[in-house]
């Protein structure tokens, strides 16, 4: 699909993308996000290929943005724990969650509800915010190339 | 990749995925934000092979997210513009630059800039809030999969 790596570009989505691109990595994250802990959790959920899960664990581990952790049952399964940097991915899954909402509605409604853990009170749309707090709409966003470069 | 369509499943983040998924067509939407509208600006900015770039921008005129207009200059050449739901991919890419500028950060620091297009003012971190208004930590927020079956 992709011809060369993203890891080394100076932009900041690029460089995302190179870690949680594969599309299956954003929705393990989702799932680690609803409770999900276990290989065959993640498998059932996702009705994914064995092998392609391993390859996606394992990156999510290497990554940090998961973490391989002993079961809290004491069994001999392993279980995956999102890191601080997996937990952070959470702002972007509620922005692809809000679009598609938006943009490509499923007739039976959104399939999970967003909660703030400690009050059970929904969360707001995710929405950018000028300095003052202000909602900016998404038309009134610019994206500058900051040319370093051509500063020097 | 991956062995079944996302499109037909309930979570929007998957459906999103099967129109925004490809890594190239988040890129291409983060270029059309910096004003790129050509083929050849498209190219020159992300070094992606030609069919490859055809069939991305394809996608993305198919799927609503840019549109193909006449060149502005008048000149035989065709121009991409983003719709509304190809500039309210603006979140998601806000989203994403600000987790890997501080996950993944560059020693150059970041690529962009991100502004009000109206008085050039910096948009702030784009961050989930609960209903009052108050940003909620990453560390808080819990996805529940709203169980419409279960409840029937």
């Amino acid at each position: 699909m992709r011809a060369k790596s993203f890891a080394d570009m100076q932009c900041s989505i690029a460089r995302s993308l190179e870690q949680v691109g594969p599309w299956w990595s954003l929705l393990i994250v989702r799932d680690a996000l609803m409770g999900a802990r276990r290989f065959g959790q993640f498998q059932r959920s996702l009705g994914i290929a064995k092998n392609t899960l391993s390859l996606r664990l394992a990156d999510l581990v290497k990554d940090g943005i998961l973490a391989k952790v002993p079961a809290r049952d004491g069994s001999a399964h392993d279980e995956y724990e999102l890191t601080e940097k997996g937990r952070d991915l959470a702002p972007v899954l509620l922005a692809i969650a809000q679009w598609g909402d938006r943009w490509t509605p499923h007739e039976d409604g959104p399939s999970f509800a967003i909660h703030d853990r400690a009050t059970g009170a929904p969360i707001l749309p995710i929405l950018p915010r000028r300095e003052d707090g202000q909602v900016i709409p998404s038309s009134a966003i610019e994206l500058r190339r900051d040319r370093k470069e051509a500063q020097q």
